[in-house]
């Protein structure tokens, strides 16, 4: 049904038959190989664990690493897969596409960040391997976060092809910086506001400026909700809103770092519905809410308490977190959205502008404010040097610099994805990837095979065209 | 299209655009306030936590009680938000408002109850503060399962100002009764038989009462399933139905507590499916299974094990409940809802007085004569004292008061239900709420900006119209 | 409205008012009474437990089984109710069969399954009784996962009555194929390849092949998808997909056993996911994805692994896995079940023979040779004892040995499923079971009170029929 677009205008070639199997293959082949180079099981995962647990003095099974992630790393994989996934279901005919692609993007990008998170952070320069546990499968899940991101600003106007391109470049860059924030400027980023959300919320925009369609109104009617692409989308927010509090303490530290995270992203996210409901009323002149709000905005909390759901901010931080970042994010989505789009050109399908960008932006500030603000009395001798992980080279670090270094690590996020998602959205702009005309987005029908028929049961034109006939029998009889 | 009600009757003025906002930021303002004055982390959250752990001799962070509660936890949540919400989907046209009105209740209600609950149960005399942890957490989201219990009754026919209205009060009440029935009669209630689905049940239907609507039948139509929301529901009820066993074990005693608590659940609940499905079969001429028996019924078992589930009920003692359970709820879909209604002019749109308040009610009289019944023998010395926590004021208590006392809370449970819950609902009555009016009940239109354009593709009514014009056309030219 | 159906030919006659109930309640009432004879909860769950704990001096309630296993059994759990459920919910008009009878199948399966598998493997000859724990949970779990695979190929074409048949002996049959495979064989299939995926699938094609239906393309109108059942069935691959590193890990070894199997699922699992975009799209002349591959083959990276994940077989050995399997089931949806069908008269609705039964059998023997590779210096001395369970009766068999009895055992496993669902489709071709006419096949509006109205807003029905009223006065008026 969908095929009546093609009646509105030249198409582009959107045949990918060659092109995605050719980038599939090519790349999973060369994951296996790089695989079998570098990667191996670390030591808690490995057969040699008993061993390794006598050797150590470790009195128990259960003090594996994996008893104390893996419940948080399974949150997160939801959130990557069903959650972003279906967040992103919410336009009409795109449904296929949100959660096919996010799952593509997402299985194509972990196996990269395994391995460039691993040469950044795991190489044992004594054997040339990497040795990976359940920890690196959270971080490889986030670095995907990353991509998935930016795929919410490209929705529906990409083709699969570039999604990858995008991915590939996404997850190189985001290993990059990540080094740069976490390792050289030893940043505290547990939930990732700064490396995966601000970094990831400007790769995508700089990358969809760069792609702006000028005469994308022609798919305009499609590029709008149902009403049940919106319960979808309900089960991606859900599912978000519930597990971001395993998100932002799934790699913090063990005991009370882990407790606190969850507590405190808890509470954020709370607040921001709060206030996502109120000014979404408040902006319809009948007071009515509006779902694409309901949908967003309130994660915002989440994204908020990325870098300070670690730290001592106290409930009732975590609730003037969520406060504000609700309001900010429905006020974005009412008023900064159709702004950028009309001035700055700037065509953000699913508004991550407002959902991550900002909030995530914001929230590598509140972190550095927060550590800047910390004392040993809050945090306890031993609990600030844990905290902060002043050790090593850092031994002598100040909260003061500390929260400098935040700071400053949250611009770094911001330029590579701005400087990086401008480069790519160039290479994306070679014609070359099969990407939809203007009048052929955000429709399923260019990548995939969409069931023909209609859940009108009887089908209700045949049904109507029957009763016409008969109806015509009548009239016919009754005219002569 | 949903508008097309406006030609059916005069209409409330449903405009929520003041009072909704005005409540969601009052309220989150006081929050703020409160958790500033009252509320910080309990040891295991503070980032002291590695003075405490050495100062009690703590060997590991895996004791931290994070470790121990934090999955159940997660799972519990999902049945808030997503089991209670989708499970609420399944009128035809109330899926945004079932789902978007429990996640703004469920948000707005766990604040208010770690206030309410740490008041009661936490407040540490000598700073003036609640210390809150994992444990928090979850009492908090049981709180606000009482407030969506009561929201079951009411579904469709209120306005969200009335639900945050219904949960104020509701977990207000709720604070009190846990106090009364847990601390003051020292009953046991981990799956909250008593203090969650007997309360709640019948606090929704004594406000459902009070509002009773003598000309519901307007918006009848729109007061039922159709295909796919029912789907939509069952994904509310599988989540309620599988992770309910982490619902009754997550704060009962570590160890064999919690074990033994998900093993009885999860019997109750498979024996509960078996009824429920030989009942609806038997219900119908043709032998047809009835989704609303599926979708609600089936649970019934887990409501009725909220008590006993971490007593030594035995493996076929909790098939037992499950089987009769799943009966009775079944019977009460056929024949008590539609009784209740006619004659008590009680409505009661999801049916929780079969689901919650009866289930509940029985759960109760379950935990009574389970733990009246209990002997050393079975439960070992060490073990009857743990599970019943005889210790302290309570050390002399014998199983045989402690039964009595559980039944005694179970009346507790049910009277603060019905006394609440009339005067909620006396308040509910006065004209000042933005309710919706008879004819507008069960219609996201009031309150939401629904989608305007249907599935349909190409749209049905537009192709049908144009085929009528050429048809008339036809006609025109054959009549004369 | 599925009753239009009924104008299409002779009806068989599906009413299971008097079956279905008589042996759910006959069913569930020998539950009870064998669960009160045989089955006890173990030390872990038993209220002796602290006596336990002391006795065998365990420092903490953190060592107790639940803690290793219950975030692992709940995704299970996700895994057999959401996961199977909605994975089948792709047809048109049979999702409510699809979720409600999974949700049936396995609340019936697990009960019999606790009592099958304690016979053969906990039964306690001193006291005749089972005790169960959160692993025998998992176990039940596991077992009904065998009846449900095989529902898959008999999806829409049989009763539920039948599909209880069916349930009965799979359990039966699973249980006792797996104390050969396990115990006799002393094989190692931690996820199940063997018993549970070749096993399944091999049971259900034979079930299948002896209910061939010769005229069932009279019901191929609703033999497909529409375009929001394949969203619904979307929310069941993800959840298969994202839990199946638990589902392989659920009962491996503690500590490094389940670290492994997580992580080689993990990766073998996004393997699949590329080759099976690469090959959909190749085998498409537009290039276009086709969501039966999306839903199914991705998954095919896990249920191949089921035997080798908790081995040594290194990232890289888990990616080539995956890769292969990928293409080999999407190959099979392509091509070999259009073959089956037309040369083998196989039917098999969800295509189980490409997802469970041939990943599950490479599965069985690339786990036989995987450990027929092992090496004390891969897996350490204790390590490799440890996990092959060299141990009592085989302290001295080689890995060799091993490798050879693995694949003994995916032979027995395969020929269980033949043979044995061959006589249990011989048992359910009587005329007694109720099981719809070939025009009658896959609708709900067999065993299900489904919903008449349509979600068409206002009904398109009615309002078409009146504008042809309207329409029919202006041409009688004209035609006279």
């Amino acid at each position: 049904m969908g095929s009546l677009c093609s009646y509105l205008g030249p198409q582009k070639n959107t045949n990918i038959r060659v092109g995605l199997p050719a980038v599939c293959f090519v790349w999973q082949i060369a994951m296996i190989v790089l695989f079998g180079v570098f990667i191996r099981y670390n030591e808690e995962a490995d057969a040699h664990w008993i061993e390794h647990r006598h050797a150590n003095n470790i009195s128990s099974d259960i003090e594996n690493d994996f008893y104390f992630r893996y419940p948080s790393f399974q949150d997160v994989h939801v959130m990557i897969f069903v959650g972003f996934g279906f967040l992103m279901t919410f336009l009409q005919r795109y449904s296929f596409g949100a959660v096919g692609f996010n799952f593509l993007i997402a299985s194509f990008g972990l196996q990269w960040a395994l391995l460039m998170q691993g040469w950044f952070h795991h190489l044992d320069p004594s054997t040339g391997k990497i040795y990976i546990g359940v920890e690196s499968l959270i971080n490889a899940d986030f670095c995907c976060a990353g991509s998935l991101i930016a795929f919410g600003a490209l929705l529906g106007k990409v083709s699969p092809v570039q999604l990858l391109v995008v991915t590939l470049f996404g997850v190189t860059l985001f290993a990059v910086e990540e080094f740069i924030i976490l390792t050289l400027l030893h940043c505290r980023d547990a939930g990732g506001s700064m490396v995966i959300h601000a970094f990831g919320g400007y790769y995508g925009l700089a990358i969809s400026w760069v792609l702006y369609r000028p005469t994308l109104y022609q798919s305009k009617r499609l590029n709008s909700s149902v009403y049940h692409s919106d319960v979808f989308a309900m089960i991606g927010t859900l599912f978000l809103w519930m597990f971001w509090p395993s998100f932002n303490s799934a790699i913090t530290d063990h005991g009370d770092g882990q407790h606190r995270a969850a507590i405190n992203t808890y509470l954020a996210l709370a607040s921001s519905v709060l206030t996502t409901v109120a000014l979404s009323s408040m902006s319809h002149k009948g007071g009515k809410l509006d779902m694409v709000h309901i949908q967003n905005a309130t994660l915002a909390g989440g994204v908020a308490m990325g870098t300070a759901a670690e730290f001592m901010i106290q409930p009732y931080g975590s609730l003037i977190v969520g406060f504000c970042c609700g309001i900010i994010s429905t006020f974005g989505y009412i008023f900064v959205s159709p702004f950028l789009e009309k001035y700055l050109k700037l065509q953000d399908t699913c508004g991550i502008h407002n959902l991550h960008a900002v909030p995530g932006m914001l929230g590598g500030f509140i972190g550095a404010i927060v550590a800047a603000a910390a004392t040993e009395s809050v945090y306890g001798a031993e609990g600030l040097i844990n905290t902060f992980d002043f050790e090593g080279a850092f031994v002598n670090r100040t909260v003061g610099t500390q929260g400098g270094f935040q700071a400053a690590g949250t611009c770094v996020a911001i330029v590579f994805g701005l400087v990086g998602g401008a480069l790519v959205g160039l290479v994306l702009k070679l014609p070359i990837w099969a990407d939809p005309a203007d009048d052929n987005c955000f429709d399923d029908e260019a990548y995939w095979e969409v069931p023909e028929e209609e859940e009108s049961f009887p089908p209700v034109l045949e049904y109507n065209n029957h009763m016409m006939n008969k109806h015509q029998d009548i009239i016919l009889s009754s005219a002569f």
